[in-house]
């Protein structure tokens, strides 16, 4: 149920078509930390008053960029909407193309990188209330 | 935190190339009512034993296709992904195109159609534990 003091007003985000949405701003994926390189994120939904129970957010690693590998309790769910990326969660190791999409389960090490010459964007969904990652190396 | 049984696999579901996925099945919009029509629903999070507290899921409209009108306390984020299609909510009306993302706000009487020639397809991420709709008339 939506918490008092929430956001009362339904918005459209226009998609610019360059993969930013007006009102929305571009944030580095974390403020510090040398384990992780070249990747912008979103936050579409979670950050602008909504009581939802999920952040929605868009990240794009640039060519040779990297997330940090890591794990914690939380899911992730990925969604693929531009180029394409690798993924590792767990031994598995996966290349993801356009709409592909990748449930992340609890206490599972991953990492996204992107190998490739164009930009890898996709949607990450999280619960709103989550554990901090744990970093691996 | 995720529930005791939840899945503990993490899972790539393959986008086929056409708006379906493998590993995932096509449902009616709803078991029945004649509020809505031509409506297909994919649920990609949240019917496999995630313990998320979202569920993410995939609708597409046909051709002169339409949701019900309605309204209840849960908030909807709804990212088009294919083709365009209109949207009530609350007294506005917009078109939504490729990756147009909206937030609908609780207790906001909302409607999707498509008075299109193409599919209208859509990602909509909902709380996990959410209220009824009401139907509105």
């Amino acid at each position: 149920m939506p918490k008092k003091g929430a956001s009362s007003t339904s918005r459209l985000y226009r998609h610019r078509g360059d993969y930013s949405w007006r009102g929305i701003r571009k944030e580095k994926y974390k403020p510090k930390g040398e384990d992780w390189a070249d990747i912008v994120r979103q936050v579409l939904t979670g950050s602008h008053g909504e009581s939802t129970r999920f952040h929605f957010r868009y990240f794009e690693i640039s060519p040779d960029g990297y997330s940090s590998l890591e794990t914690h309790r939380h899911e992730h769910v990925v969604i693929c909407v531009r180029g394409k990326g690798r993924v590792r969660a767990g031994k598995r190791r996966h290349t993801m193309c356009f709409l592909d999409t990748l449930y992340i389960a609890p206490d599972t090490p991953h990492q996204l990188s992107n190998p490739f010459e164009e930009p890898f964007g996709f949607f990450c969904i999280v619960n709103a209330k989550r554990d901090r990652p744990k970093l691996l190396r």
